[in-house]
């Protein structure tokens, strides 16, 4: 499943001690020749160990004006709301990745509909996907990773317990576009948050 | 740069012998407790290597109705030509990626217009997303990975000697779009192409 879009770690680099091609411990962060950026490389066996942002795919499931939210079960963000969403697997169209989290994480079935947001957040080396689908019936719950899934009118959203800003962002734009009854693609960002100045920490 | 979409080994599950984080050469292929897919997993500290999509990002970079294009320097597909694209990198947002692939590959600013193709290409692990984008100046040219910068018109474009099928989609919907002046976001798949059947494969 490997759904958790936040992995332990943070920055989405793999910290590397050993070469995974030949076991060496002489592997560094170097820029090699004809680069122009850091990578782990191993002095023994010269092997480039490239990390590269992941992609998170996910729907926005709806069913007569309501979407469809899962509770958390796992961390990071245990008891929060999000939409089924969850890390591309290799081998995976992201249609088939953004259906198949629907299935584990709400147990429903969705028609697939347009392309709905891609947000890059480069201080986690993360890319999200997320499509508008039609919910084909009822029959959903919890699948392993969700405590609870429900469907939510707009003015009932735990606006306060979603889990990620992404999470957020995609439906805000979503009740707002709805009022206009169009749906554009929306790419945007989200970088960290600033940190508070000096004198804010301060004072906090 | 590690810009060249296609990287030896194909698939893009890169082959792991030893683990990164403890070297132990106990490592395989398993399915891990809670998981329903095999992992690279450590027998000796535990560690779940996972791997996951990559996302190649590039611009569809217009001029007066000409669109530019780079002929490769590298493999693979060199001397083939391509829109200038390559991975995204950590800490990278998905339009800083394409305007940095421009700029690398053909020494081009451009402003970054609308998201335009997003292909998934399960059997190499990679979803390519593709931006229009108007040039800026005819300030360009090849970058260390191109031998050839060139504006094209639609008449002229080497259709034979393009380097991936992502970019001749790219190309055909964007000239096809550009008949009926709009460009909606095209969201699609490349799957492998079918092997041939046992009996032309004979008579082959």
């Amino acid at each position: 499943m490997h759904t958790s879009p936040s992995p332990p770690g943070g920055s989405g680099r793999a910290d590397m001690k050993f070469c995974s091609h030949c076991g060496s411990a002489r592997i560094g962060l170097r820029v090699p020749d004809g680069d122009n950026l850091p990578r782990f490389v191993c002095a023994d066996c010269g092997t480039i160990h490239y990390q590269n942002p992941k992609i998170v795919v996910g729907c926005l499931p709806e069913w007569q004006g309501r979407v469809l939210l899962c509770k958390r079960a796992i961390e990071p963000r245990y008891g929060l709301w999000t939409l089924p969403a969850g890390f591309l697997e290799n081998g995976e169209t992201i249609v088939a990745g953004a259906l198949r989290e629907t299935l584990e994480e709400a147990r429903a079935r969705v028609e697939p509909g347009d392309l709905y947001t891609v947000i890059s957040l480069p201080q986690i080396n993360q890319v999200y996907i997320m499509f508008r689908a039609r919910l084909l019936d009822l029959d959903f719950g919890p699948g392993p990773e969700s405590l609870e899934v429900q469907l939510y009118e707009e003015a009932d959203i735990p606006w306060e317990a979603l889990a990620f800003r992404t999470i957020t962002r995609t439906l805000r734009n979503y009740f707002l576009d709805r009022r206009q009854r169009a749906f554009p693609v929306r790419v945007s960002s989200l970088e960290r948050r600033p940190p508070l100045p000096p004198d804010l920490l301060a004072a906090g």
